[in-house]
């Protein structure tokens, strides 16, 4: 009884710190001494356990890659909470700054702020089958990376001028929406991002420029967007220069008025995965 | 008997899903609907496990702010391995830039690459008090939000010009050792590392130029840089800028030859955190 006990914690534990991996039962029962049969088993009830309260899922996969893996899901009353907090310290005065920018740089760079806005994205961009996820330096990074993370993919890097330790790139200019001035992005030769399928991630969207210029720099990789997701969008244009894209946020700029959540992401909040 | 053993398991995943994060018993015993003697007895149990396997500690501390929390361990085969695969992979003939440079932003852009290596200068650092964790803009930022993640802290990003989004920042300029050019560097004067206690974190250093300047930055706003942790160090100059470093891999860039771990790498990865 007590090595069951034992063996399940360790099975859970081992599940949980290594979301999105798969594991052979081959596998398993070598790393847990056990046999395959005992495995199953304990894997049943910790996959009804975890599924039937809402905590994850243990997938399995038969066939020669086959396998289990733990997928988190959407940790709803905290992504609610989360959204809330975003809107109310974006809101503090002087976050606003004259210029029609909000200052966040800190919240972007701390993982218990940015890692909740991530999950929301990731869940929204599971079924799409991402590859790669694809930002512009700088202040984009944290939240593609996060979102990388949830996904199980890595992040390309497009960066805003041609580096030295990039080796040959290819770099076009753009004209940004926002701020009219002519920007360039460039992305290195080596990328392993060609012939693949990618989520599109930054910080903040006002007219969309900056996204619409990655989509064709990537697409000259053979690479596709198919989806642009942000942490907050402006109300304003509402015609953006990219034809689909998720905020969790939106943000009246020009009326001085707090950021509110996006209605998907309150809808997620609300709903869940599972029934989504 | 049932009913304990999905408790365990909703403990487990709980506790592994959060690390880091401190929960009071009161909380977990309403998160769980149970007693708080029999939480207890569970808690025990999983601890008992997760420590005898060496798979993480299960903290425990008193008081009106306490609480338990999971702390992940290092997991040694795997860091080790990670170590080998990257000197094997940054050793590919057309990863040595003619500059003295490696190419590796895939790698470093890549959760499945860098988590391992943050992992591992998070418990060299992690009895250090450490508050923040300090990068420059831009290839460092993976890093640097890994180590911060498994610290449970937040980054400080410094930038390499000053931006509008930044607000009002404070600017120095310096000469970089290896490039031998002059650098600067900005910190927004909203930042909250005032008086903190830094890891500085970034994915190479030659002569240690740029941490000895954000060293210099950081000591404006009455931080302490209490550690540096570099991904790969050159071998030459032997003598850096800044007086103690870690770099997990270190690279006779002038002798052409592959990187090699570090001596404290290696040996962590042999004789585990528990023992360090």
């Amino acid at each position: 009884m007590r090595d069951r006990y034992r063996r399940i914690i360790l099975l859970s534990q081992y599940l949980v710190a290594h979301p999105l991996t798969q594991s052979s039962l081959t596998e398993l029962s070598h790393r847990f001494n056990v046999a395959k049969s005992t495995l199953s088993e304990d894997l049943l009830l910790i996959k009804e356990t975890m599924e039937h309260e809402g905590l994850g899922k243990i997938e399995s996969q038969v066939g020669v890659q086959g396998g289990i893996r733990y997928v988190p899901v959407l940790e709803r009353k905290a992504s609610a909470q989360a959204l809330i907090r975003w809107c109310q310290k974006l809101s503090e005065p002087d976050r606003m700054m004259s210029d029609g920018f909000l200052y966040m740089t800190d919240l972007l760079f701390d993982p218990h702020w940015i890692d909740p806005m991530a999950q929301l994205l990731a869940v929204r961009f599971r079924d799409m089958g991402i590859e790669f996820v694809a930002t512009v330096e700088t202040k984009g990074i944290p939240l593609a990376l996060a979102c990388a993370g949830a996904l199980g993919c890595q992040v390309v890097l497009l960066r805003r001028d041609n580096r030295l330790s990039e080796g040959s790139s290819l770099s076009i200019n753009y004209l940004s929406g926002s701020s009219h001035r002519i920007q360039s992005m460039s992305l290195s030769r080596r990328t392993s991002v060609r012939g693949g399928r990618v989520l599109f991630v930054d910080d903040f969207m006002k007219a969309g420029g900056t996204a619409k210029a990655a989509e064709d720099l990537l697409l000259e990789f053979d690479a596709t967007v198919c989806g642009v997701g942000v942490l907050v969008a402006t109300v304003e244009p509402s015609e953006k220069l990219v034809g689909k894209f998720s905020s969790c946020l939106q943000w009246d700029g020009m009326g001085g008025s707090a950021p509110v959540p996006s209605g998907w992401a309150q809808a997620l909040c609300e709903s869940g995965v599972l029934q989504e």
